[in-house]
């Protein structure tokens, strides 16, 4: 037996199933029900030596951090030094998605360096290196490297297909496809007669994903680029597709999380994710943001913090951060530690609904340090101990309550 | 006849009623309509000469920033810079909360430099000035000053009131009694056997406000001040009170706005809407925050953000802002415009839900923009322009697309 899945279907509980059972402080059995049901996902490479990220049904909400070179920015210390950041601030994983520099070379030495749950979307090697356009053997050849060297979960827009194409090019979009991966493999269709290779050869990529226990993070090509273009015929359609895809891989023992959206209007994101649990059956729900506006450049991390929080009330398991850098260019350190802080302030404030038996206790001695005006045990329980302590530093902390009310402070009072 | 509402009564559209409509792109008969419920609120004293700001059923979704001096902190250039500020980052309304230096002087001065529409709390001038304790006559005669120096509205914690002390007595909380009104009033009813004259002289108050149709905004001294306490017994109770109060406001032609939590878990927050509208009998209602956390000292703008947006979208109608500095200090002018932004983008993502036809334009003309890649366009879009534009310089704008994709822009790629 090779892959988590496999075991919970032999009833059989691991090391791994128990390590991340403590850490969601649920039973091991929940764990395994998940891995069997495909409701939850045991994030970890087989040969990494790292505590497998739960996520899914009975799960905390997860957080991921975006980081990587880009072809016009960033250099491997910086990418470092957002790592660092990534643990520091409270992701649970980090995705490399470098596009430039010596990809390779950056996966690995990122690698090396964390023990959080990592992941990458190996198209974009193919994108940056190939020259012969959508190879599908050269494509399942990176996937492969990037398996062998440890990689925890990858996304594969699988569900970019002909089809879909068909629907893009007879319901247009104001913003098109906004996926990087999604719009290099739909021009490719367009430009071609072939279909996708991650589609039609999705055998192949679940027995690579297989021999490592790799998660495949379903990825949305289709994700909605703008409120206006939520929901269209297109998106349905891919989310359908996986839906498929994701039994096919069940079938094979591959574990799976599907990709979300992406700009969704308020009143759609219940929905949203109602739609995605249904159609993929429970699989675990990944979602980027979702923003709910588009004028809000420079403060994304907020409007991503907004729908995060209402999808993850509503079932999405794992958030994807948006850091304020969103749609002006490539974050750099202080947006990935505000990136994180947003999305882990949406994750648990949904916790705190989802389960709050887990959750409530460190804002409630929150509440009582505040009352105490006990400013250390304060510090010690934000979830930016340094944040909280400097700001408080900057606003002058030489008395007992704080600048804004002094001695009228309220909790003084009492 | 003095008020709006007086004239509404009356059917008789006056020119405030017709300029908030042209604001609100809503038909004057619907301010009126509004006036008329109290589901309305026409904020402006009748001797200002600035646009009224309309809160209420059919009106866009406000947002207030509080500004001021505190006792330890800030002088009066700050507070100028921040007033202009709240203009230049889109607050609709700007609450004067000094409680440091020359309080007449200060309101005075920045009452003369703003359009926006003004609020204070009274009490505090009280609490800052009074050697005697809560002495009604002199609470009504600083009430009546703020009043003739043109303030538009008042937060007034007229709720809090012998039989909500008992209520908290009896059932005690984590963090007590938050507002700082509301706890001085409180302090004051258990040191002696007096009632709250806000309460017991509520018919003066009306008079007052009458002559210079300045809202009432009735305060919820007992709003929770963490998860914890949400929706307890006391604050229930006040809310009772404030609803039989706006009757009575109403009867006697004052306009009249609710206060709202505060700390409450997010799947409270709907209910917690639901029952200020029923309770108040659909009474504007202006929340601050509500944080759905309460770990976030150093991002409680975005935690109120979060809570924000749920909250417009089931019938709050003003948001009070919270800044980054909140439970850590007086804010400083970035925390201003943090906390005004966070606010901003809450208001216009349930104004999305609430009014589309209103508010979709925009997101759709940024969608257009950023597929046509026309960086101006965006920025002019954005909410904050400045920003915006700032975060594409720092981040290298030497190329066409952004440097987070390069070319590898699926903007470009379709």
């Amino acid at each position: 037996m090779t892959t988590q899945r496999e075991y919970a279907l032999a009833n059989k509980i691991t090391p791994q199933m128990t390590v991340a059972a403590e850490y969601e402080q649920i039973p091991a059995r929940k764990i395994l029900q998940g891995l069997k049901s495909g409701r939850i996902a045991l994030v970890k490479n087989k040969n990494r030596a790292i505590r497998p990220m739960a996520v899914g049904e009975n799960c905390l909400t997860k957080v991921n951090a975006n980081i990587g070179t880009s072809k016009l920015r960033s250099t491997i210390q910086a990418e470092l030094a957002k790592l660092k950041a990534c643990a520091q601030y409270g992701a649970d994983a980090v995705m490399d998605l470098s596009t430039g520099g010596d990809l390779d070379g950056t996966r690995r030495t990122l690698l090396g360096k964390t023990k959080l749950c990592f992941g990458t979307v190996p198209i974009y090697q193919l994108m940056c290196e190939s020259r012969s356009g959508l190879d599908g053997d050269a494509l399942l050849e990176i996937i492969r490297k990037h398996c062998a060297q440890g990689v925890d979960f990858i996304t594969v827009h699988c569900g970019v297909t002909r089809e879909v194409a068909a629907l893009l090019k007879r319901y247009p979009r104001v913003t098109g496809v906004v996926s990087r991966g999604g719009s290099y493999i739909h021009k490719w269709l367009n430009k071609t007669s072939q279909e996708n290779p991650l589609y039609e050869r999705f055998d192949e990529l679940c027995e690579i994903a297989y021999e490592y226990d790799v998660t495949l993070s379903l990825g949305d090509g289709l994700r909605p680029g703008c409120l206006a273009d939520a929901h269209d015929k297109a998106q349905i359609k891919e989310l359908e597709i996986l839906g498929k895809l994701t039994r096919r891989a069940w079938r094979k023992n591959v574990q799976v999380m599907i990709e979300g959206p992406g700009h969704v209007p308020y009143d759609q994101i219940a929905r949203s994710m109602r739609l995605e649990k249904k159609l993929c059956r429970g699989a675990p729900f990944y979602v980027l943001g979702p923003l709910t506006t588009d004028i809000a450049a420079g403060y994304d991390h907020i409007a991503g913090a907004i729908g995060g929080t209402l999808a993850a009330v509503n079932g999405a398991d794992f958030l994807c951060y948006v850091t304020p850098a969103e749609h002006l260019g490539l974050p750099d350190l202080q947006d990935v530690r505000d990136g994180i802080l947003a999305s882990r302030i949406a994750a648990h404030s949904a916790d705190l609904v989802k389960y709050p038996e887990r959750s409530a206790a460190r804002d409630l001695a929150m509440a009582r340090a505040r009352k105490a005006l006990d400013w250390n045990a304060q510090f010690k329980l934000a979830l930016d101990s340094a944040k909280a302590r400097s700001v408080r530093l900057a606003k002058g902390q030489n008395v007992k309550e704080c600048t804004m009310c002094g001695d009228l402070c309220s909790m003084r009072e009492m």
